[in-house]
């Protein structure tokens, strides 16, 4: 009997919102490639290959990767369920939507989580952080370095002396930066961090890359009490993705394969001829919104090139021109989040998404579609 | 740069574990399909139709489907998370190792659990349960439908009235029945019923199917407690699955496409012939490993047609002998969990992987193999 069901048929959208991006032919079809299973010594040399893929686009040569099974968010809870016991002090820094829910979870884990806050779109200075920490200290500080909801771009490496200085240890959200913008873990003193597969690494959502500095694992594997999630539980999953290849759940399998076929293509292109692609595609974009007087919500000097908040002029029917766009053009863009919502686009160019091609597309497609 | 790191080969095994099983081509075609937006309103129909296809497998249009974002064990996670509160008495049925990470699990929730227990390969009579909710009531009553550990099928309907008597939920583990035993959750009387999508549904491993009753989802909406979980988070999650289509986090697109097709290929087949056809390949295996004198661990009364155990012989060379099958002829088994660790092979028949020929190549092997 055939299905009820017509064949699978998608559009070609050009994906320009905050991720998915879009994705190169070789990890899709990397995907089709047969299954092995999660024991197989085929499929264990190839979850070694995909930690080192992971620990050089992290640049961190000694820590322990493990991509996570879940989106980004899984690997946001994965990094604060494994290393929040109940009552633990943690400093969660909010300037947008990310940071709420960074704090959200921290709170379900029963962390004595304290906020701190800058407006949406700014970041925070070093000193704010250093204050935070004296008034009341905190055994984790969690900041996110490329907020999706905002476009704000959060320099790390002085906050990062101040979190160690107070002896915490430094949780960065790396989603919207991590293969698209300089992460440096090792350089920078982040003890763990956390990404998607579906923002700058161009694969397919469906993992979440997970770094943990040598001191993040010690204090991990010296928790007193059980992780209060057992899917996420990091004292768990790392006996899998370690020597010991103990089963916890089933890996993922084809989603593995395409993150490894996804780094692969990070490492040919190099990880500063990658990082300036974003930069020069971003910096095209700017250009052509400014002549369409369409002006970025974050000041230059701490904007993403990944992802583009656009602050839009009161009255426009936003929602009916990203469906023009849609429609109109197969062209992805998104509105904004939270308290952003109706008063900034966003636009990503992140991965194989970033190339000029699709930069003077959607500009061609906005000047014809904006109201004059 | 070339990459150091090769293209992508894996060999083609013929996968007959317990999972994952092997994958249709066109479910590994659907994968390669360009990614749409998760917003996207074409994503979004496709959400609908994925839903629908679900209950129909699940036999229960009634039902509120969602493919959680994660492998089987999320599904279990997502549906104890979802409906425990602190203290919420629950009586965990324990007969393999699946039941044993239920009631992991459960506690990790701080739920007041009990367990009642036969041993691995046994299943439970309605009376036990009975007698167990009369000496003590509870919220919830947990059952694994199909243990992977152990071979052994769990007879429902009784245990579902039992469970109904006395108040409580009936929360089914489906993950290696669901495609390819009978489950019909809305006939049987299950609340809330997950499975995976690399048993017998056969896509690759990414997404948990899980399925609630009208009742179960009322029990969920009036929850007092915020879930102590935000991934799996069913309050949140629902609300993207549901009309409201509010952004929870970003879906695995090209998983919902493998899933979709493999849903499909279950649709075209029918559920009858496709449970007639684990059925009949698995009666062929049973008939060719008594002619090598190997005997199932389970009763042919209870015993799994997507998944057999195999009683091993003192002294055999289990892990040498796998090894053979493997590197000899491509072909995946897998051995005992627990407690039947080194007793036992477990061999699956699902899904895709359960055909003729797959069962004759299997016995071939063996036959050749095996110490005389």
């Amino acid at each position: 009997m055939k299905s009820m069901y017509t064949e699978l048929d998608p559009p070609t959208r050009l994906l320009l919102g905050p991720g998915p991006s879009m994705v190169h032919p070789r990890v899709l079809r990397a995907m089709s490639a047969p299954l092995l299973g999660h024991l197989d010594p085929q499929f264990v040399a190839l979850m070694n290959e995909v930690q080192d893929l992971l620990r050089f686009v992290f640049e961190a040569p000694d820590a322990l990767t493990i991509p996570v099974s879940g989106t980004g968010s899984a690997g946001m809870e994965a990094a604060l369920c494994s290393f929040i016991e109940e009552g633990d002090p943690v400093l969660v820094c909010i300037n947008g939507y990310f940071g709420e829910r960074m704090l959200d979870m921290a709170t379900r884990y029963r962390a004595d989580a304290q906020r701190i806050d800058v407006p949406w779109g700014q970041v925070f200075s070093p000193k704010q952080i250093d204050e935070a920490l004296k008034a009341r200290p905190a055994k984790i500080v969690t900041i996110v370095h490329a907020e999706t909801s905002t476009g704000a771009l959060q320099p790390l490496e002085e906050i990062a002396e101040v979190a160690h200085r107070h002896g915490a240890l430094f949780l960065v959200d790396t989603v919207t930066s991590l293969g698209g913008i300089p992460v440096k873990m090792k350089e920078v003193g982040i003890d763990i961090c956390y990404s998607g597969t579906q923002k700058c690494l161009s694969a397919p959502p469906g993992l979440a890359p997970l770094a943990m500095s040598p001191h993040a694992v010690d204090v991990l594997k010296a928790r007193k009490s059980k992780v209060a999630n057992w899917y996420l539980d990091m004292t768990l999953i790392l006996k899998y993705w370690g020597p010991e290849r103990t089963y916890h759940h089933t890996a993922p399998i084809s989603m593995n394969y395409a993150l490894r076929e996804a780094l692969r293509l990070v490492e040919e292109e190099g990880l500063t001829a990658r990082f300036a692609r974003h930069r020069r595609n971003a910096e095209t974009l700017w250009e052509g919104l400014a002549a369409l007087d369409l002006t970025p919500h974050v000041p230059i000097g701490h904007r993403l090139p990944s992802l583009t908040t656009v602050s839009l002029p009161d009255g426009l029917d936003e929602v009916g021109l990203r469906k023009a766009l849609l429609d109109g053009y197969n062209i992805e863009i998104a509105g904004g989040l939270g308290s952003f919502k109706g008063k900034v686009w966003r636009i990503g160019l992140m991965g194989y998404s970033s190339r000029p091609e699709n930069v003077v597309t959607l500009l061609g497609a906005l000047e014809r579609i904006l109201p004059k």
